[in-house]
């Protein structure tokens, strides 16, 4: 029996994820399907790829970890699957999988061109339902990597912005928000390890929000900076939305004062 | 084991599915159950029958689909059950059942009357939970159809929009817009089937949307028309929102025209 | 095999339930998960305490009941189990179990502080992944509530807005309004158990609703008072958004009106 997550941006409005799940109890009745979340926005490679790199490592060894988002699909991109030491990843092969990957032990990479394993006929506009989802269940069942096709060296990697270090700042941005409203940034929580806790965070407008543990430590609705459960600097209002009321949205500058 | 798929207009912002699910469950704990949609628009049944008929056949023979969009709940609108050659639908009998069951050879319909298969006391208001989840939970353990109630002939169908030949043009309609704001129409893929691909499709306004094999044979942000997953002319906008942008809403007419 | 109910805030557009499960899996892969909600109004307690108190007693005897909306997270609020005949709750002490709690017996109440069953490093933002999740799949597969933590005596009880007896009316308020725009109220069914049908629902405003069984009873468009799923009046709109029309909103005063 296998476990295969399911990252999307299919939404949950119309019967796409219902069809995929479908083609893959089609396939096998023994798999075990999870959803990660089918609403990134769409066509959102780089909001994908953040979520499937924040979740994936939280699932047993051996999980079959599927991304669709696809802006892409029915043009000549390849759809690829990548072993890793502990995971395979399924997916077009257009970054979305290479946040997780970056992180990963890469042992193998195979080109999906096996059209025994797809479901006919194959659509130009769903390749979710036609070949990710049966894929990845006969990845589930029997089949092994080598059997979707050929094997490749290289993969599409979404570029990551680094922070850039400038004085006593550390100069970052934002790189997703989630549903309350937190902002995200790339300044990793390493970065705090041993924070004098009177550092503040600087937003691209000048504002400061103090470095704090958890939300509860400011008044409500006040801002702070903390880090958040994907370990990296976040700016949040106790209470309330950072991203609608200071404002923020991706790619807004955030820097960190070192004291 | 029995394969139960849901499709509904109760939303996941509150407890409906959940309850659905616990009352499935306490039925049986061995039916596996998967989630079409519950996001139909409230009380949409055409969208409800259209979202059923795009995925049902996705599953394997033997599932149980059960559709609750049932604006009619409480009143004296019957439900029913009805079993074809692969599959048994469920649920009120509002013409929900009907887009699906017009590609399915009917072998019986039966009313759902027998009160010793619901979960009481029963409301007014939420046959979901307290007729149609626990009636497929008991039709996936070891009910038959004929144990729900009475033979019945009849079913409620709804209308489908014919397409107008005219001369050379192809007169159809938007029928359903996804998440994508990609618009469904009624105009069937065979329509195309020997497509010299110089076809156009003329929206209701007289803009034109060239025919294309996928989103990306047109450049970024422009409209194209395309066969859809579910085999009908669709129009799209690539990497955007067609319905929005164009606009186009159902009922919108959607022409095709031959070379 | 344990079966595991899920009522939060997180949302689905993020990986945050996702990730939760993922931790669940880990800990055992044969207990049964099913979402009730995710889609608590975020921070929104009384919501979250209210979904699950109209949904937790349609599961089966031993369900493990998770309710996680915590906006004191990260802070010294403990989070506790509570063992009642049935059900096993999980949760922070901060009432969102309480409504649930109120129609059961209580057997006993742990503190969950037993690091051994959390998932590490333990974050301050996401107690769902990192507390909740895998102590709830422990309870699925061997831990008893005595592994948790201490026995403690009390947890905390949201206030429930009482219904008042004025004269011939009875003063209640709209606690909850769900996607249909339905308005529920504090005054319960047996207020109107025998009821004369002539009674009327008088809204804030002083607009009239008659007490109907159905909504399909008055004509399209038009307000009712109904006995709702949950077993409370509620006001509605056949066809249309009560919340939006009449308007409504949570604590609006509604009354009844004996004859």
């Amino acid at each position: 029996m296998g476990l295969i997550t399911l990252t999307t941006d299919f939404g949950s409005s119309d019967w796409f994820v219902g069809a995929m799940k479908g083609v893959m109890v089609n396939v096998s009745g023994r798999n075990r399907i999870v959803d990660i979340t089918h609403d990134i926005p769409p066509g959102d490679i780089m909001a994908g790829a953040f979520a499937l790199a924040s979740s994936y490592n939280y699932f047993p060894p051996g999980a079959i970890h599927v991304a669709v988002v696809d802006p892409g699909v029915g043009s000549s991109r390849p759809a690829i699957a990548v072993q890793t030491k502990s995971f395979v990843f399924v997916g077009p092969d257009n970054g979305v999988l290479s946040l997780a990957l970056a992180n990963e032990e890469v042992q193998g990479i195979h080109r999906i061109e096996n059209e025994a394993l797809f479901c006919h006929p194959v659509s130009r506009t769903f390749h979710g339902r036609d070949i990710f989802a049966p894929v990845a269940a006969h990845l589930g069942r029997e089949a092994a990597i080598q059997d979707l096709g050929p094997a490749t060296k290289k993969h599409v990697r979404l570029p990551w912005p680094n922070v850039q270090q400038q004085g006593d700042l550390a100069i970052g941005q934002v790189i997703y928000i989630d549903r309350f409203g937190n902002c995200v940034t790339n300044i990793p929580a390493d970065s705090l390890a041993d924070a004098d806790k009177s550092r503040q965070a600087i937003l691209y407008n000048g504002k400061l929000c103090p470095v704090k543990n958890y939300y509860g430590e400011v008044a409500d609705h006040e801002p702070l900076a903390l880090i958040g459960s994907s370990n990296y600097l976040e700016i949040a209002i106790n209470g309330g939305n950072a991203s609608k009321a200071l404002p923020l949205k991706v790619g807004d500058a955030v820097s960190l004062k070192a004291e």
